[in-house]
């Protein structure tokens, strides 16, 4: 739990303002987004093709709200026709760290995972 | 990108088993009840009373969906009426660092985020 300015912030408190945050984070999208944009500032089309699956209108709600959030900044370029790119903000480097933690686990880890869910679905996991 | 016996991970790839591993993890009650069980083995009833928010039909889904990713351990002790306590697995132990970052992250920077979203909601931070 974390203090700041007095107040306390704790993620298991149902109107803990981290709550929200950390739901952003947990996001589908953000971490995906996160590892383009940590290379260097990317336009829509390119981040798009870059990460598997996702949708114009996904792939849009995402980046806004993550400017909403401070964590990623649009920087519109005066051309014909006109050129939008995205960066993170230094708040948004700041979570490169966190979440690469977490990217990493995850790499490492889904093959276990995999072999749980398989050992689980056909029942040699546990017989009760 | 790790590899792991020939095969990569990628989780900006669509089909790499990482990514639903890592939609797991981002899932919004995963930290929450991660946070519990990292005390020690507890109740469903004692999950659910720590954990503000979360229904009991959720709390069940969320369980269960661990204890198949083998990340969560379902002891049943043979009592009357019978126990049943959910503890971490030592896979889920070794999750705990990383989850433990985002979770500081986002208690620290709570208040900035939520202060860049006043601001962007205001229109005081991009005009355009």
């Amino acid at each position: 739990m974390e203090t700041i300015d007095g107040v306390r912030f704790d993620v298991l408190s149902l109107d803990c303002p981290s709550r929200p945050v950390l739901q952003r984070i947990g996001d589908k999208w953000t971490t995906l987004v996160f590892m383009i944009l940590k290379e260097g500032p990317r336009r829509f089309s390119v981040i798009r093709s870059s990460v598997q699956g996702v949708t114009p209108k996904v792939l849009t709600q995402t980046l806004r709200a993550l400017e909403r959030d401070g964590l990623v900044n649009r920087q519109i370029y005066a051309e014909v026709p006109p050129r939008v790119e995205y960066s993170l903000t230094d708040l948004g480097v700041s979570l490169l760290g966190p979440l690469e933690t977490v990217r990493t686990w995850a790499e490492r880890n889904a093959a276990s995972i995999l072999s749980a869910r398989e050992d689980y679905d056909t029942g040699t996991d546990d017989p009760t």
